[in-house]
């Protein structure tokens, strides 16, 4: 019998599905991607997964190690079940995990996506060397996976590490969640851009005009990390924001978890080194003294496809 | 053999060191209390908690399931090293455990206290019914121990539940510990009763007043709790804004966590109702959709001796 060397990981978006073979060093050895088709229900959104594990494993099935999946929301880990995922109407719940069982006759595994980043970085990434850590993920959302002892911690459902709405002031700016002064409502990219948008009206002499062609509409992170890069002093102090305020929250997330090692990833995370030296300054700064010198922050190293890798260590991860 | 059925619980605290022989159902049938010494350097401490146990167990070794000892501060669980504990100086690093195993010959147990008293409860009290909970104690400091499918979530080194340097707001009030915003700047029971003093100077009209004999040196927690039970609006303000400004922190908790159920005890537990009512809504107020109906808060069931009782659980818990 061959040696079962290869993984699906599939990352279910609610725009898109991405589809994977993947080894155990993590490297992508086809890929594939499909429309969700999230607002047909899920019995289409089932039939979409199904077809993408079946087009990506033909030829390759003696070699699975089994399926991952990385899916937003609640999920329950023994029947795979995914709750009301956002962004897929009519969903409720499903055991996805059991119907791709029944399927494809192998091990799945399905994660809350942002558990799956972090057991993406424990495997594969900037986490192997580490036995407690929080991946953090900065984009539209601010998430993060929580690894404790080497494995994830959950809580109750799976939910473990929102520190998007992990409030850093309780008379701060409205959030879409409801409540007020989360941390996403500040460096969410969306709330992030917004923000810069209005500060640059008092700073005109950015190069952020020149780079956007003068339509702040086009203003974008990649943006802002290009003009720092051309050492612009404006864009050097939103990034530079950015990393203090997160740094407050993840301060906050110590003193919680007693956990001092952190990994960045996401599109923010493409503001560089600049950003990850104001978190780890601003954590240190706020935390008691006993975790000062323990803090450290890296950069994730799974970056594109992060989502494709994470959902295939969880197959590694669990077997 | 007798059937092992007394642990020894050991508080040890910077003032005092409370000793216990307690049963399986958490009744302390005998107790005494010594000076810790802190002062007089780690040797002095370690003799004074031997007396204890040596004069606590006279004629009962026979039925003695082993020691456990809640002790501030950093403990490492193998060796039971303590590390540097607050308030005793001279420590560094002391492996508790072992000396104590050596001299009883007996299981011994340590744990950094926070996590002690939700053991206690998790063995004898509010959380014997739960699988996943946080216990917070408010006294002079908040602090809390957190329990994830009926064991302790420790963190890197016991310290996980550090709640009291949570902040609430990043540009709030300085805290001791150097940091800006901690919860324990706005609600532990010093900084409390100085913020109340200086409000009470524009409500003259509160009982708070007549109930201190006109000394406001006087006031103390216990003040407050009598003066709303009589019915004074401005002391029951100050219970439902110590509770909404502790949902705010245990809001964000619930994110990092996605755990739902909270006990609460320590000292400002006696302010009753009214603050777990003002502390559940604060927390369903700030809490995401999908956090919400499963929020809930109760009172402690070890009020006085939770101590002695959390430490004594320590044995049961672990045999």
């Amino acid at each position: 019998m061959p040696k079962k060397k290869y993984a699906v990981g599939v990352d279910l978006g609610g725009t898109s599905i991405k589809v994977g073979l993947v080894d155990e060093k993590g490297k992508i050895t086809k890929r594939l991607s499909l429309d969700s088709c999230a607002e047909m229900g899920p019995e289409k959104v089932i039939a979409q997964i199904k077809m993408g594990i079946k087009e990506i494993s033909k030829g390759k099935r003696s070699k699975f190690a089994g399926i991952g999946i990385g899916a937003p929301g609640a999920v329950k880990l023994k029947k795979g079940t995914v709750e009301n995922p956002p962004n897929f109407p009519g969903w409720g719940k499903i055991h996805l995990g059991n119907i791709l069982r029944k399927e494809f006759k192998c091990d799945v595994f399905v994660e809350n996506d942002a558990n799956a980043a972090a057991v993406g970085e424990l495997i594969y990434g900037s986490g192997r060397k580490l036995k407690n850590f929080v991946m953090i993920t900065l984009g539209t959302g601010v998430g993060s996976g929580i690894i404790s002892e080497k494995k994830i911690f959950r809580g109750e459902t799976g939910l473990a590490g929102e520190i998007g709405h992990v409030s850093i002031d309780f008379r701060g700016e409205q959030c879409k969640c409801g409540s007020i002064g989360c941390i996403e409502a500040y460096i969410g990219s969306n709330y992030l851009i917004e923000r810069t948008k209005k500060k640059l009206e008092e700073n005109n002499n950015s190069i952020l005009y020149h780079l956007t062609g003068g339509d702040l509409n086009l203003l974008t992170p990649k943006i802002i990390s290009l003009a720092a890069e051309q050492n612009d002093e404006f864009a050097k102090s939103v990034i530079i924001d950015t990393g203090i305020k997160l740094g407050y929250v993840l301060s906050s997330t110590v003193h919680v978890l007693d956990i001092s090692q952190f990994i960045i990833g996401g599109g923010l995370a493409g503001f560089g080194n600049l950003l990850l030296e104001a978190v780890e300054n601003s954590i240190k700064e706020r935390v008691m003294k006993t975790f000062r010198d323990r803090i450290c922050v890296n950069a994730a190293k799974l970056k594109n496809d992060a989502g494709i890798k994470g959902a295939s260590a969880l197959v590694f991860y669990k077997s």
